[in-house]
């Protein structure tokens, strides 16, 4: 990569953490290129240089969360052992996300996903490919916990998935629409109960 | 009631279905008087007559959407018996809800508690008294279950009303934006699993 093509994507990723941080706040739908120019003080024809359309945008920045998901929530807890601290430190990292350490408006990711499930195109398709995807790193991660023997053997990793899932879905209803004090409490109760259920019998003492 | 006003009401219930409609595919921010004239092809200034203002508007369609929602879901379940026959009961009418029988977006609920969670104002405060009054119609129908002997007397009712809201964003996310066919099965799957773990032990046989 030549020096210049390199402080363009630098410049890009800076623009793009503004727009993900309005996003956030405003809603995908309603993030477009003059608002971007507005609330970042940059031209608009500058940033027509980097995204073309308000699609396009909207595209790069459903691109963007889903990269900075993988750095901030999945890959610290890859550094967990495999099986169920790992599935806890998922857990962790996720409420801290949605609790907006990153995004000031919370997790754009459940957001967008009831505001393009009737929109067809090509932000919709990369919402849609972005929750496949974490479903499956979900599920990935529960078949590991079978593998490792945490899970009873016949659990269905795919099934602990969506679970696991809606777990953060509520959390995010109570913590950010509902600002609920015993969010946190909620949900670290629910997901004890959660593992409890696909949890393996304990081998008994000899 | 006079005649007048009646046929006013009534027509006012017809244009907030039409709103509603619309809304639960676009979104509730992206509703304005203007659109809704396009749409329904009624005037901008009778629409102005009825609801002075675009946050007047989104209000109103929430409280018809609350309204709605009480109609569909939750008033059949109560003709069914208490405990957890009346809990399946909502647990099959919101699932029919999500699909879109009555909004062909799906639900406007779940879709404006993400929508407006960071946008403070009237339409936020109805969104969040509406999904309060619905977790709390969820814990009294769990209290219900305990005191029926369904569920174990050790319950928390307000943690199984959590759970079971968290279920059905769950099946929102499965059923309208990643189309998966196995929604149902996931979601079906889940409840009993849920309501497993909180049901009372069967008296055993004498």
């Amino acid at each position: 990569m030549s020096i210049s093509m390199a402080k363009g994507e630098k410049t890009k990723s800076k623009i793009l953490e503004k727009a993900a941080s309005l996003a956030s706040i405003c809603g995908l739908e309603d993030m477009s290129i003059g608002k971007l120019a507005k609330a970042t003080g940059l031209s608009k024809s500058g940033l027509f240089a980097h995204f073309n359309s308000k699609e396009n945008l909207q595209t790069q920045v459903v691109q963007w969360v889903a990269e900075m998901f993988t750095e901030q929530v999945m890959r610290p807890a890859f550094n967990e052992p495999r099986g169920i601290p790992r599935i806890r430190g998922i857990f962790e990292n996720w409420k801290d996300w949605i609790e907006g350490d990153s995004l000031p408006g919370g997790c754009i990711m459940i957001a967008s996903s009831t505001e393009f499930d009737d929109k067809p195109g090509a932000v919709r398709d990369e919402i849609v490919g972005m929750m496949s995807d974490l479903l499956q790193s979900l599920t990935r991660t529960a078949r590991i916990a079978i593998e490792e023997g945490h899970f009873k053997a016949d659990s269905d990793p795919k099934q602990f998935a969506f679970e696991f899932e809606s777990l953060l879905h509520g959390y995010h209803l109570l913590q950010r629409l509902l600002k609920d004090p015993d969010a946190r409490k909620r949900s670290d109760t629910a997901f004890e109960r959660l593992i409890e259920s696909y949890q393996a019998d304990l081998p008994k003492p000899h």
